[in-house]
């Protein structure tokens, strides 16, 4: 009995990992489910045994990703053994790598499926919307911390400095994968490092 | 002759702006060719005549797009009764009043299809940088001038301020789409135009 919930748990595991794969190489829509089975030789039927619908995988696949990745951030966001402003910077320089090392084609999981399904399915638009919200607070945690040491700007507050620097990560790298370069993830770092969250001068 | 042609004129725009319409609100994965036929009534014989696949009508439709909205764009950027600053500024006001009317569900165009289908369609990916670069030029220009009269910093080069500008405009649109809300928008207008484009108070 045991072992059969393991090998369940190892099936539904290896669908979302395929999946997570291929969606971030294809999109929702440019997916079918046909195309996970065969990638993994797992069969139809324990697809459905785990999963409704394609939707509702969609749905587990995003807080698999959530659950693996935010660990990922979490971590680079609080690396005490580096000032706040220097972890929002690793964490910017980790995702560029990831991209750099893909030729600038996957993105972020979740900054594709926002502007792909947003519109199309209220279902998903609320799962991205919590992880986005999740993450945002992760930013806006770090931004605080840099606020009260002086290394980070007060002059608006964490929250509004992390939801932008959020979306125009975000937009940098929808960019990058539309130019096929990391000129657009060079320039953030230039802008956002440099001048957005740096304190004012006369202030200091 | 001439009124056939015409016909065979008005028939193409015909598609190509419910292509736009219908894109815009499903993407380019979610909609089907004859979705689009039955909406225009148009044979699907004639689509075939104009188009030879469902990506040389996206490549129309991008270039559709660009000749027409590029001309709104351009008309904004160049109204000489306004101050550049303020043109740049007109110009998301007007995105904005078209996402809050739309209950922020569509975003633009260009930036949907830029996120969902440049890792899919290198002939796509190639139409949209061409749309893109285009813009961020129009963007560039008009901060240039707004750096010649002293209006915007001139610590970074006016193509640097155009690129982050444009991507990070784009980023707030997809997470507005997914918050369903303009607060996005809003924390854009303040920090781009209150932060990274004015000019540095020391320098002044």
């Amino acid at each position: 009995m045991v072992t059969k919930t393991t090998a369940e748990h190892d099936t539904k595991v290896v669908l979302l990992d395929a999946g997570m794969h291929l969606m971030l190489q294809k999109g929702y829509s440019n997916l079918g489910i046909n195309e996970i089975l065969q990638v993994t030789k797992v069969p139809k039927g324990s697809f459905y045994h785990h999963f409704d619908s394609k939707e509702s995988f969609a749905v587990a696949m995003i807080n698999h990703f959530d659950s693996h990745y935010a660990a990922e951030v979490f971590a680079t966001l609080s690396n005490m053994s580096r000032t706040p402003l220097e972890r929002l910077r690793d964490y910017c320089e980790s995702s560029k790598s990831v991209m750099a090392k893909h030729g600038c084609r996957h993105g972020c999981l979740i900054g594709n499926l926002s502007q792909e399904m947003s519109s199309q399915s209220e279902t998903l638009r609320r799962e991205l919307f919590k992880v986005m919200s999740h993450w945002r607070q992760m930013f806006a945690d770090c931004i605080e911390e840099g606020q009260r040491i002086g290394e980070i700007t007060d002059e608006r507050s964490a929250y509004d400095l992390a939801e932008f620097f959020y979306a125009s990560w975000n937009g940098a790298i929808t960019l990058a994968k539309t130019t096929k370069s990391t000129e657009p993830l060079d320039i953030f770092f230039e802008m956002m490092f440099e001048d957005v969250l740096r304190p004012n001068s006369i202030a200091q």
